[in-house]
């Protein structure tokens, strides 16, 4: 920014959808980097009395004058499908969060929007995308997601050749979990934590525990890559995924 | 590099696979791009006659004495399942370039295998992979992969909440595509190229014409968007794909 006062702005602010990554500060791309560094005001998810997790990748590249606009979210726990009033609390979440932002940007600040992973892929930032990106200038940048980067962690290959990838939420009944996985050949199942115990069940019928593969916290600081029967339930945090990787491809017809 | 000569080398070199980005040479990491400055040797894909795309999104990185490493590969038409012979081919190109790699590894010189968006997602470093990695120390560096990158060329949110995405090669047979796509709320297509008829075909069959995004090269320089419909078959390049985004979540129960 520069120091021209706020009363000669003539153009509202841009909102810039920024992916910072699935946690390790330096797989950051260098064009959020450039755009976080030249935003006036940052804007990230945060539950209630939590620390954000976007914020903790991103924290060490700002400088102080930048302002900090904690969008914070009414917490959830995605083991059963949440009741009409979640979806309420959830859906004024982001109508507020877009007055917070939007008043940023009607004052001609550009807003980084960051985002743990990619913005559009299952990201935060996608609702304040829909809300907001038809009124105002709008920039997403693609981040690593974090299936890639538990991929990377595990150090497996996911999907060969002609090789089909399903990406599923946790949160899905053991019955939708069972008929998408036992048509794929390689699959991530994202958003575990409670979840995780009704998806190993469906991976063990279908005979496919010994192909998964758990990660948690990829590229984090406490990262830890496990084979899945190893898996203590009880310790499966939100930030784990199973991955099911693709039958290696040898030189036969995929 | 430091100086040391190379017969005082006690340690074989790392194997170092680096996602550059689905392009814009802006999307590569902090990590990649460090690893990549760093490495005596850059080994890439490239097509017997073209340019390498990987080479290409990098080339401004790399310092002249850093070596380049062309792992040069059979050419391919992708429009039909190729027959065993291109098969052979193919897994004798991997098989050469593992050997051209591994004798700058064996000399203690570690190799930047740089690879297009994601190495782990259908990219070609998981060849050099499955055969190296369990004999020299590898390091995988996640990058962002192509699926993510069009979703921000397009401005499109891929999944909401508990969403399943699917992604598919165009390569695969029309029934195939037809069963996948039928079953999921979101879905990524590409290897178009030849196959873009057929897909087009099976998308429209099942009524999800209206809601495919073409997108060529994305976050190239001559990036193109369009809807599926006004996609000019004939000029369908090998990079390109095609989005299907989940159904917009507004407020309920997704
Ligand atoms: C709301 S989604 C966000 C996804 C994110 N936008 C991305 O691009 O990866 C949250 C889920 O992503 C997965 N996840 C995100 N970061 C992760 C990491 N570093 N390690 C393992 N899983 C992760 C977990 O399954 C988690 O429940
Ligand atoms: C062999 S795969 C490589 C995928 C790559 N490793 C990744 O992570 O995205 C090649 C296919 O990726 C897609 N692709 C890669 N880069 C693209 C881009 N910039 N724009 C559109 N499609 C792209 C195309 O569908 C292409 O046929």
């Amino acid at each position: 920014m520069n120091d021209t006062p706020n009363f000669s702005a003539r153009h509202t602010g841009r909102l810039l959808g920024l992916g910072v990554g699935p946690g390790d500060p330096e797989l950051i791309t260098l064009k959020a980097l450039r755009l976080l560094q030249e935003a006036p005001v940052v804007a990230y998810p945060v539950a209630k009395g939590r620390a954000s997790n976007a914020l903790g990748i991103v924290e060490g590249y700002l400088r102080p004058e930048q302002v900090r606009l904690p969008l914070v979210y009414p917490v959830t726990t995605e083991k059963l499908p949440p009741p009409f009033c979640y979806e309420t609390a959830l859906r004024d979440f982001y109508d507020d969060s877009c007055v917070a932002v939007a008043r940023h940007l009607d004052a001609g600040r550009d807003v980084a929007a960051i985002c743990e992973g990619d913005p559009l892929f299952y990201g935060s930032y996608m609702y304040l995308h829909d809300r907001l990106a038809g009124r105002y200038e709008t920039i997403v940048v693609p981040g690593v997601c974090s299936v890639v980067a538990c991929a990377a962690a595990a150090s497996t290959p996911l999907m060969y050749r002609n090789q089909t990838l399903t990406v599923l939420s946790g949160v899905l009944p053991a019955e939708d979990l069972a008929r998408h996985l036992a048509r794929t050949e390689a699959a991530a199942i994202m958003k575990l934590g409670g979840n995780f115990p009704k998806v190993c069940g469906v991976l063990r019928e279908l005979g496919m525990t010994g192909r998964a593969i758990y990660v948690e916290r990829g590229t984090m600081a406490r990262q830890r890559v496990l084979p899945l029967a190893e898996v203590d339930p009880a310790s499966v945090p939100y930030f784990a995924m199973i991955l099911v990787p693709g039958t290696r491809w040898v030189g036969e017809a995929a």
